[in-house]
């Protein structure tokens, strides 16, 4: 395949990825399509719960949800040679490309999922004048449809170029990245027991265009947590002392998070983003939910914010006689990149003409691709999480957030470069 | 008019009303027809802005729900010929009966908004049984639909008895007395200032069928209060410290509101029933809204818990950097009947042949007629609150709410035979 | 012993005890010297562990500051004879007259105890200008000087008269009525099984000069608790996240205490009175205590209160992961007096010439010879708590606090005409 | 002077100040005693107000405890010569010394102040042992009788090699460096306004003993506060209405402050170490007191959180209606020492045979010297602060802390090297 020839259809496939946007567990459309051209391209495929742990899915939609959004799926073109695999929300699908020649295994991540944005209606907006805004409420404001893309593309090249390399390739294509709920479960899955090398990636980010970052570490370890409360109602004027106040044990906990003690060791944070109590202004509160996050530099200042929080949470239930229920709904911990690897990234960059940087500590939010990495540095393997810098038209999670295309094809050869270089016959 | 004719008539006009209930400022169905109605028994109507004060409606729907409850009323029977005059939400009736004759104005006051509540599908339930259930969400669980028609019950009487009256009689038909929002628009407007006597009336709260309680007292003064905080949202990772957190300012007000002061001269409530706060998990809230009521035993009580309250708003902004808005959308006083109007009402009962009571203390909640009692007494005038026994097929407010129809017509001809004694010739 | 002299003794003996006030299970001097009065007139003694449960004294100072105030007593004229009995702080007395005849057994309850109040040095203040203020930091501001001079009068004109009496008299001299302490303790060691009638009673609280209340009613009922946390210190810049903090623990109790509902079957009350935490500005501090006490205007409304602290204090110790600490020091419970028993008292105020009322329902605080009286009436016998109103220099508790002494003489008298009415052979 | 004797000197000199500790703005023995040492070396002396600015003096104590201790300084060896200079509390002294060459001017600054701890009675404690325990109930815990030895002996030096010597030295001793309360006041009052070079120093700290660390980076900028609250009493049971809770004000303090957002430029904190409020159990408090302290990694954070706590403070108490009072009794700034001037005293470390590092950047709680340092780099100068480390008996604030005296001669050398090759002739 040529370059022009790959180029176009890595566009191609982002443009129609970016017009029917899915959100975590739901990329039943997205994940059938890649898998349709992955095994165009002669990879192996393990596909929805042969490569994640059902156990380990966090903050899934549920059965309701699930289904509608698959009628969704098969009026909107899914391929539904493979929608079976995907019909009950575990989309993700691992793609392998074996060389039959001995060689290291070199395995690559990318996400899928997009975000519940309403895209921009601005006559600005590329994805609008070029005819493939979103045909729905959702939105790929944080290019995973462009990450999609760039995995396929990789398998073109891999597959192209199979004679020539040795060992074996890995293509994980992991559902809901946002929220950090899909990686673990594919961990779990055992998806990465066998991989000596991971290299996840990312497009944008601040990066400038056409400069790349080998090695991004920084990530916060964060914990994602739904509680709510359930007391007893009564009547404000009439009984207000036969109510179980819900509201007020929610209110506790919000201002007693924030309270939650600074880490001497790091970085640490909590958030009470969301908080709904109550069903009518004379009536003592039954209900109440609470959206909180937290997160640390380390994964143990982040256990120590998620511990004190399971505290608080226990004590303001029993301080108003309410229950409590309390689940984790996301997560992702603190990695360290491997040098080793970073530094054949670095030098693919450079070799395809590109600036790039090994190493950028920047704190840059939370990732779940962190457990893939570690779980592959556990085993003695190495791992690293880049950055393919791009012009943004506006930050990520922005309703005017666009990428530059001509990014994805160098992203493509410099992925492809690196295996190479760690597979070279 | 045989008294046969006028039950079944009253059943009828209930019945319809139950089947297309509205909720506060929002009566135009309801009104149009009433309007019809008294106008055909000869009654003189005043309608609208004239009887309502556009300054003192607290809690009104904004204009856009307006508009679209005015094109629900034309689909769904509403009187065309008096619709213009609810057009804008202004939903109140003022229907005079003057007999020409020296004597005092004798006024009677009902309500005719109903209640945002899903009504029940059970096989059970009369109105499923009989066909008149809701036709919307709406719900009549507070029998306003049976005050409006023994309105219009007490017009017949009054029109087909006038050459044996003297004075003047009041009909007035309240709009939005759930929230207690609408009587003090209409004692704003003057609708009383003419008025010796005012009668108020409610069905049920718990009292035996065919028992009349001829002067509640114990209704306890209230505001109702929202309460809207707007900070400035940040990413809780990034930038944490940028925001100004609305939902920590409200947390604040819900523990604070409930920590006012019991007061020494009598029972006091205070409730944060609904508070709702935040847009997303990971950014630090920069909205708030709670909804409050405060009750006081008395006017001067329930004044103390609301300035606290407004303290305590004020302070919490001030906290966190954040701006409030703090809205009266409701409010009661309290007040105590006259003996000498209750008497009147207890004779009519026991000449009726019902049992009765002259008096009851017992809390029952917060009512805004007693605005219109009490600018009566103000003027020298005498005012009561007296209350309809009947079989309940479930509490007030409840889904399975419903009446038993055979008060209607003794509730008409008790307040009938109080005005023909307040006013015989 | 004519009337004359008794009233001088009376004085005298008030203005002893007003000189070295004692506080709550310290009263080692009163008590001796009332013990030898007792005898002296033939009264037949029990004193401190005789009369009073250990088990059941409540806020009872511990042994140093017991033995420190012992050595005070026997600086300070204590009665050598009898101090071996209360030098432990077990302070009560019940002296004892049997007539030998048949009759009703009669009781009258008096209290000891001063307040840590420091007595006002002002000319005007009639104790500093006759020479019996105050030798200590302690200051008898409610009365209880009085009180003990009452009983002791009381107990001169019983035995002085004994001859025209039947039935048997019991004296009883409570220690730590002040902070609702000691009462419980002489309820449970028996004192009162035997009794037919109790009389209880107080001087001034606002009842005018020569006018007594006969039945007061409506004391709350009350407890006292002291609330304590323990949680781990650290360093507040170096190691915060180890600490384990008190003071925010204290912090939520303080706040979720006042936020306590109100009850809809009365009056309620709580309050935090005092709240000491903390140990140094950079420190996480480890040691928080707070005075707390509820109300209620039944035991059943501040049992709920209790039970809701209770909660509340388990909670917040669970939130912030600190040991807690809560100990009833006081308690008070509601009662109603005997209307029959009332009637007596009233008759005989009558008699002596004064004016009375049958009955108050004034919220007079809280009392814990309500403990006596509720025990007297569950064995079928009667009680009631009457007041000898008298001027007041200035409010109770202030230190200011003076009594008019000419109330001391009716008062005696009151008590002995409705002894002797009971008891009349 | 050999060393052996200036050894013996400097020993001397800190048991002297040892045994008679002094707290911050009341170093009125040490100070006269230094001051007369310091003149005997023939060095210019300014003292007191000629060194200190009345106005940025922070938690001075008061008229009436300055007094008290000025009398304990007279009867405790205090040198008469100097006392007036140091009477009003003012304490600190700036010692000259002009070699009247050409050449930089160089300060030191050591600190005079100790803590108010009671100092260990164990039988181990050195400082019992060799009978220089403290005399009072203060304690020098942190060795600042050490630093004021070590400005001694550096004069003692400085004089014997003037002539070897050019430019100008000053010593600056530093009253209240404990709360960070002094050193600004002496930065305002210009004490560096001319200086070219400063160094401070402490001692411990965990350094090992015979290295020391040429530049201490990391101080938190700091501010201490007094918070107190004044509202209105009342009987918790009879009125509770009309108090002003200031005890339920301090509580949202407590809560909200600990909730003061992270910042995510740097390490912040926030302590509320003490809280003291309310005055009996059935009274509503209406004062309360908070010792508050803040911190940041760089004065922008502590800053950014220190306004955070006025907002908070001045909201508390606006909803609750009481009075505030914040009073700023201690500050210290961050600063970054100068590579310049630590590369000097690093360099005289190994002269004098030590071992030592040129830089360290773990956190070290805050210093006020960072003022003096801030002042000298403002206008051009080089700061630094270096540690000497010593052996420890144990950690600084402890009842048993001690030095190893054999430290104090090579601090002593090094400064003084330091000195000389920064004024060579």
């Amino acid at each position: 395949m040529q370059n022009d020839t790959l180029a176009k259809k890595i566009i191609e496939w982002r443009r129609d990825f970016h017009q029917y946007p899915e959100t975590g567990f739901l990329e039943m459309r997205t994940a059938s399509i890649a898998a349709g051209i992955l095994e165009s391209y002669g990879l192996e495929l393990k596909m929805g719960k042969e490569v994640m742990s059902a156990d380990h899915c966090m903050g899934k939609p549920n059965e309701e949800e699930t289904k509608k959004h698959l009628a969704w799926a098969k009026e909107n073109g899914a391929n539904t040679n493979y929608l079976d695999y995907f019909s009950e929300g575990y989309t993700g699908i691992v793609a392998t490309l074996d060389t039959g020649k001995n060689g290291p295994t070199v395995a690559f991540r990318v996400d899928m999922d997009a975000l519940p944005i309403y895209e921009s209606t601005s006559e600005n907006h590329i994805p609008l004048q070029k005819g493939f805004r979103s045909v729905n409420d959702n939105m790929h404001a944080c290019g995973h449809d462009a990450h999609t893309s760039i995995g396929l593309g990789l398998a073109a090249l891999l597959a192209e170029n199979q004679e020539s390399l040795q060992g074996k390739f890995k293509l994980i294509f992991q559902p809901a990245e946002e929220g950090t709920r899909g990686a673990r479960s594919m961990v779990e899955a055992g998806v990465v027991s066998d991989v000596d090398y991971l290299i996840a990636s990312h497009i944008g980010t601040g990066v400038p265009y056409m400069h790349v970052v080998a090695a991004n570490n920084g990530f916060l370890a964060t914990s994602k947590l739904d509680v709510s409360f359930t007391g007893v109602a009564s009547h404000a004027g009439g009984n207000p002392e036969q109510g179980k106040n819900a509201l007020l044990a929610a209110a506790n906990i919000a201002l007693n998070l924030s309270a939650i003690p600074r880490h001497s060791k790091g970085v640490s944070r909590v958030n009470v983003g969301e908080m709904h109590a109550g069903s009518g202004r004379n009536v003592i509160p039954d209900k109440a939910a609470l959206k909180v996050e937290t997160r640390g530099e380390t994964s143990e200042i982040n256990d120590f914010v998620k511990q004190q929080a399971k505290s608080i949470v226990s004590g303001a239930a029993a301080m108003y006689g309410v229950d409590y229920d309390m689940e984790l709904v996301g997560e992702g911990i603190s990695c360290t990149c491997s040098n080793e690897l970073a530094a054949v990234v670095h030098e693919s960059t450079v070799n395809a003409g590109l600036t790039g940087a090994l190493e950028s500590n920047e704190s840059a939010g939370s990732e779940d691709a962190t457990f893939f990495i570690d779980a592959v540095q556990r085993q003695g393997g190495y791992g690293t999480y880049c950055i393919f810098g791009t012009d943004l038209a506006a930050g990520h999670h922005n309703e005017k957030f666009d990428i530059n295309e001509e990014t994805l094809l160098p992203a493509v050869e410099i992925l492809y470069n690196a295996a190479s270089k760690l597979c070279k016959k």
